[in-house]
Formats: C-alpha cells, sequence, structure tokens
C-alpha cells in the first residue's frame, strides 16, 4: 500500500470527520435502538469483565442490576455482576457512548444524534446532574430514583420536544459554544444554556404542570447536559470513518478504568489498548491525587473531533486545571495538539486563535512519532464506590496503544515483514529519538 | 476642594460602581413605578424636542401615541407630537434606561433591577427582538400589536416568574457572561441564554398553555434579550454615584441622534452634551455608511460599568466591527479604555486577558488629557424613518462633552476663575498638545 493511499484515506476521514452534521433528533429507551437484550449492559471504554473493573465501574453495575430489578440488594447484586451472568459489552459496539462508568441498561433512556452527512446514528444516556449518580458509581436509592424518574417522566417529555422540533442541528450550536468558551467536555455551560433555550419552546408546548417543571428544571440546572449531546455528536462523527483503509486517523478514544483504548480508520473495530493513566487536576475540598481513580468514561470521544483538550484555546478557564492556567497555557495546549493532528475542523473555530479551525483528526503516526499523546479534559471519579466525583482535570492517553496501532497499520502494509513476530523495525524508525 | 479629594471621591465612587449587586427582580407597568402621567413619553438620551428629533425618533414616537391610543392615526400623532401636547424627558431623569430611541411610555411593561448594594432601582423597556421594532423607529400595526402583546400576556407572566424566583442576581451571572465572549452590549448570546435557563423553571410553573408557549418562545428566541438588562444594572449601579462631590468619573453616557451627553458623579444631573457621531460597522446587505442614522441610545450607559467597548477583549467575534477584528484587535481596544478608566472591575473580568478586570470608570479628566474617547458598540440605526436595523458597529463619544464637564469640574474647584466667561485658562493645561 503505497503511502499516497494514506494521506488519500486521510483525507477523506478529514473531510467525513469536519462535513459531519450531528442533529439531535430523539429520546427513546435503549433496548430497541440499540438491541439490548435483558441482562446486557454497556459500559464506558475498550472489553473488561468484572474481575479488573475499578470500584466506580462495580458500583455502578451494581447500581444497574438494583436498577433493573435483576437483584433486590447490593450484595445479591454483586454476585449476579461477579457470576457472569450479566452481559457486558462496551458502548461503542452498539453505537453509543457513556461518560463516566458508562452504563446503559436496557430500559434507560438515551438521546439519539443522527449525523446526517453520513445516515449514522449514535446513542448516549442523559446526564444526571452532579452530585451522587451512577456515572461516577453511586448507587444508593436517591441514585436509582433519579434514574427512574429520568426514565418515566423526563425522557418521554424530551423525546416529544425532539420530534416536534424536528431535531436540534448541533454543527451550529457546538461552533457557538467554542466561541462562548465551552471546549464540550469539561465545560459546557454555553452548550448546555443554548440547548436548553433551544428545547424550551418544544418542551412547553409539549409538556404540563408539574412533570413539564420537574424536567425544565433539571434540564436548567445542570451546567454538563451537553456534554452527553457532544459525546453522541462525536460518536456519530467518528463511525463514519469505521472503515476506511489505510487512514491512521484516531476514530475513538476510551477508557474503562484499567485499560484506555483507541481505534483507528484504517483497522477497523479493533480496540489498540494500554494501561490507563490516572487524571490529575483541581480537587475538591477533602480529596488530593491519591483518591483519584484511573481514567474513565467514552468522554474521551469529544477529542477525537477537535474538542476537550484539542480546543483548549477556546477555553482558558479550563486551562487552570493545567500548571497555571489563563490564555498563554490554553494556547500552548492547543498549539501542541496541532503536532498531532491533522487538519483544522472547518466548522469548530476558536475565538481566540482568529478562529482558526480546532485540531482535528489525531494521527497515529505523528502521536507516535513526536511523543506527544492527546490531552484529555476529563472529571476525576473518587477511587472508593460512592465517593462520587473528588475533582476535574486533564490526562494523558497512553503511548502504548498509538505504538500498537502503528504497528498494525504497518503489519498491514507490510504483512511478510510483520509476520516476524516482534520485529522491531515495523515501528522504530517512527519512534522518537 | 484640594486634590485629594478628588482622588478620594473616585475612590468612593469605583468602589460603588464596582461592588453594586444588580438584581433582575420584576416586570411592572411603567407608569406606577416611574410615575408617568398620560401624554408622557420618556426617550433615549439627554433633552430633545420635536424640531431636533432624526426620524426614526420621531417614527418611535409617533408609534408611541398611536400604541397609547392617544392618536389614530400617524399624521394626527405627528401633528400631536409636533405641537408640544406631549410631555417629552430623557428616560434618565426617571430613573431608567432605553435603546436606541428609548421610548417608554405609562402602559409599557418595564422590567425592574434593583442595585442591592445601594437599595436603588432602575427600569428598562423589555427588549422586542429583532426586525420591525419601535426602537428603531418602526411603528406599523405588526410593531403595535407586538407591544400590545408585550403588555397583555409577556410581561405579566415574567413578573409572576421573577417574584417567584425571588429575583435573579445579575453579577454573577453577568461575570459568567463575560467569560462567554459576551461584551452584553453588541453581543448577548451567552447571558440571554443564561437568563432564559434561569427564567424557564418559574415560568412554566407560573404559566400554562398557550401563553406560556409563546412568553417562552420570544424570550428563547432573541439572542440581545439581555441587553436591555445588562442596561438597567447598569443604570442601577451608576445612580448610586449620581453625586459625589468633587468626582470625575463618568456616570451616563447617552445618545438621542442629535446630541451626545454625559453626566458626572461630581457634577449632579447636568448634562454635557456635543453633537453626536455616526457610528460606522458591518451593514447588512443594500446599506451602507451613507444610511447610518447619528448615533442613539442609552445603551451607551453599559460602557459606563466596565461592558461594551471597555469589555471588547472578551468579545473577539465583536471586535471584527472595528477594522481587522481578531483578538489582537480585541486586546487593543480594552487595553486603549485602560488609558481612560481609573480602575479595574472587581467582579466583571476578561478571560482573554487572564481574569484581569474589565476597565471601570470612565475619567474625564484622562479623556481630555489623552484625547481618547470611550469606543461605544452599538446598533446602526437606519436614517429614514421605518428602516429599522442596518448594521451594527462602534461609535466615539465626542470629546466635546468631555471638554465642557471637566471645565465645570474646574469651574467648581476654582469658582472665582471660571466666573469670567470663557476663559480658557480652566482646560487649557489638560488638553492633548
Amino acid at each position: 500500500m503505497p503511502a499516497v493511499t494514506v494521506e488519500a484515506a486521510n483525507a477523506e476521514a478529514l473531510r467525513r470527520l469536519g462535513e459531519a452534521r450531528p442533529v439531535l433528533v430523539d429520546c427513546v429507551p435503549a433496548a430497541g435502538l440499540l438491541g439490548l437484550a435483558p441482562h446486557s449492559v454497556l459500559h464506558a471504554g475498550p472489553p473488561i469483565d468484572w474481575t479488573r473493573m475499578c470500584e466506580p465501574l462495580r458500583g455502578a453495575l451494581v447500581g444497574a442490576l438494583l436498577y433493573e430489578g435483576w437483584a433486590g440488594d447490593p450484595d445479591t447484586a454483586a454476585r449476579t455482576a461477579a457470576s457472569g451472568a450479566i452481559r457486558l459489552e462496551p458502548c461503542h459496539h452498539r453505537g453509543a457512548v457513556g461518560p463516566m462508568t458508562g452504563l446503559i441498561t436496557p430500559s434507560m433512556p438515551v438521546l439519539v444524534v443522527e449525523n446526517q452527512a453520513a445516515g449514522l446514528r449514535a446513542a448516549v444516556t442523559l446526564n444526571e446532574g452532579l452530585g451522587k449518580v451512577l456515572r461516577f458509581g453511586a448507587n444508593d436509592p436517591t441514585v436509582l430514583r433519579r434514574l427512574a424518574w429520568m426514565r418515566d417522566e423526563a425522557a418521554p417529555l424530551l423525546g416529544r420536544a425532539l420530534r416536534r422540533l424536528g431535531g436540534i442541528d448541533l454543527r451550529p450550536l457546538m461552533a457557538q459554544a467554542l466561541q462562548m468558551g465551552d471546549e464540550m467536555h469539561q465545560r459546557n455551560v454555553a452548550a448546555s444554556s443554548l440547548l436548553v433555550r433551544a428545547l424550551a419552546p418544544a418542551l412547553v408546548a409539549e409538556g404540563s404542570g408539574g412533570a413539564l417543571e420537574r424536567v425544565v428544571a433539571f434540564l436548567a440546572g445542570n451546567d454538563q447536559l451537553f456534554l452527553n449531546v457532544a459525546m453522541a455528536a462525536a460518536k456519530a462523527a467518528t463511525d463514519s470513518v469505521a472503515a476506511i483503509a489505510g487512514s491512521t486517523v484516531v476514530r475513538a478514544m476510551a477508557r474503562n478504568g484499567a485499560d484506555f483504548g483507541i481505534r483507528v480508520a484504517g483497522l477497523g473495530d479493533q480496540w489498540f489498548v494500554a494501561p490507563v493513566n490516572t487524571p490529575d487536576g483541581l480537587f475538591f475540598p477533602g480529596f488530593g491525587p491519591a483518591d483519584a481513580n484511573p481514567d474513565l468514561g467514552d468522554s474521551a470521544i469529544v477529542e477525537t473531533i477537535g474538542l476537550g483538550g484539542m480546543a483548549m484555546a477556546a477555553s482558558p478557564a479550563v486551562a487552570r486545571f493545567v500548571g497555571a492556567g489563563g490564555l498563554d497555557q490554553a494556547l500552548r495546549v492547543t498549539e501542541e495538539m496541532r503536532e498531532i493532528t491533522l487538519a483544522e475542523h472547518p466548522h469548530f473555530r476558536i475565538p481566540t486563535q482568529d478562529d482558526r479551525g480546532a485540531p482535528l483528526g489525531i494521527d497515529v503516526r505523528k502521536v507516535v512519532e513526536t511523543g506527544i499523546t492527546p490531552l484529555i479534559n476529563t472529571g476525576i471519579a473518587g477511587r472508593r464506590a460512592g465517593t462520587g466525583q473528588i475533582g476535574a482535570g486533564v490526562v494523558r492517553a497512553p503511548l502504548g496503544c498509538f505504538v500498537a496501532a502503528l504497528e498494525a497499520l504497518a503489519a498491514l502494509r507490510a504483512p511478510a515483514e510483520a509476520a516476524r513476530p516482534g520485529s522491531p523495525g515495523v515501528v522504530a524508525p517512527l519512534r522518537p529519538a
């Protein structure tokens, strides 16, 4: 496979990523949309089983079984989960994504984002808000009651409102939010506000009484409401480059608390994994780095379309989670990310860089060549189950998964050579000196 | 009056401006709140009569008479207005402000902002949205119908929602909006979205059915909704420095399409006027500089509390209305404004300047010394009545009113010398070389 083919393949991948047209179209139960049978649970990151799960993921899984009524108490739920009776699968394998633990069970409602440029749909859970929430591993009755209310009252109204609107076009909304200081991973206040504004007229047309009041208060009260929507928009965009032979563009980054996994456009559905790092940043009072769980969640999908750490320059306020903070630091992060990306987003532009496009298309080759790994903005979960969120910060993707992916790409190009196990020649020339 | 007194007076003015606590508390009819008798109309800017009014102001005044039922047709309305039968007064004289033509009539609803640090209230009309609107001089039946609907349906619900909430604290909301790219004169998309989010739960609790739908759609559909609120917040802040003997801080800038007027903290309620400039910027298709009306409206009150042109660095998107645009241009404007201001706003901070406070406290002395006059971000009205808005841009305050104010301040300090009419010595030493 000659080099020109890689360039052409990447150009096609970049075109599809840049021209994705995500529209938030519906809110429906996960079971039907994602084909989830009873006792199936989707989770964040690459595949993992109970034995290797971190505490927050285990805690959330226990909560999921209680929520679905598959177990009557936490001990039974934990034994059931440990027994292998629950079919576990990554969200990514079913066209979905989930933040932090990322659990999706059959009766949970999911938001549906359609990439109208590609005719692809992606699903994501509704953001539960702050405090004790399943995505951070909490599973007490308040968490379960909120999930039931979201399923029974919030989601049906939200679905009707979205259908009434004929969907909400997310590309201009997200482009606008970047102009308003969101990078759409750690900071979503602008996008969440714009989303509530867009939804409000349809919500009041479709809802009434106490239900309407509760749903509006729930949606309007959450600055991170849009995070999940951005994730589904990114998933719907990146799934359109799921099979572009020869492309070295990263199409997914996801973490399950043990492994950091990436998928690459030219390598189909295969995961390339490496041990996940632990995020650092600013901690809530009473917590510190020693309390942090290793990196978790599918949310790093937003970095693959130029948001989050890639777009740090759009969010000087978020930059204070890395080093000194401020505009200079924010600009430096985005400039560094330009070294490992292939293009600038044609629609997502950064106002502090005179509307230059956000860094788009993480190139496995460039990551390995430079040794610069993607910087991901993220929430930090407590490592003890039930602690919940303890801070927010940044984390680096581990280099290992990019090296493994590059080796696989090289093996595809030179199958004979790669067939010799352990041949260092395949990737060595591209490694940093 | 020794110089130290000026510094002490200004320090007190800056403290009051910086520590103002504006809270949006209510929406009520103007008549009772502002003491408006029948056939009274408030207008933007310093005092003016029919003979000197520009066409948009005349057009709006005709619309106001039709709206109040004081005339049955436009010709009668114009004759009535020209006859002197209407009592005209600046909004500023009644604790109110209005954008562009700025008309307030007795039955119009006004938003009420209370500066809880000073126990002062200020009023402003509801923003009508875009297109044909009274504030740009339009007065056709669609304009009048919207005004009647705002009075009869929107304002009562908005008032109930605000009272239910116990008011909306504007200082954190405005500080947040600055972090989101608004300078709150030309760009209000963030603040408007945050306001709608804050209002939505109370609106749905107080309203129902078609009325609720119409009000939510009206509020959620207007990116400039917050401009009027910001103006009232600024008025409520600046009225707290209405009488600080010796202070050289500007406490109001306002335009009526003929005159640009300023008021100064140390000079009570007196206006200092000079011929108004005509804004330049970007024009809607089919319009150009020759179509622009001279500068109009009370909205420049926001520049007196560090917003608008003062905070240009927070809004690179707005900077494209001045010269080349972009972040550098935006930073340059705010840096220039720091040369004529005395302090940095303790709460309104600019993210592109590492959260340095916005330029606060325009000093009459510094304006005259440097020859740099405040840069004001503004909408541009068409000079022909009924044309409406034709663009948006920037305009400079004229130097003359600052010179006149400085002369008056000097006269207070040296009454004997100032008593000699025309004495150039009073201000000459401070004029730019």
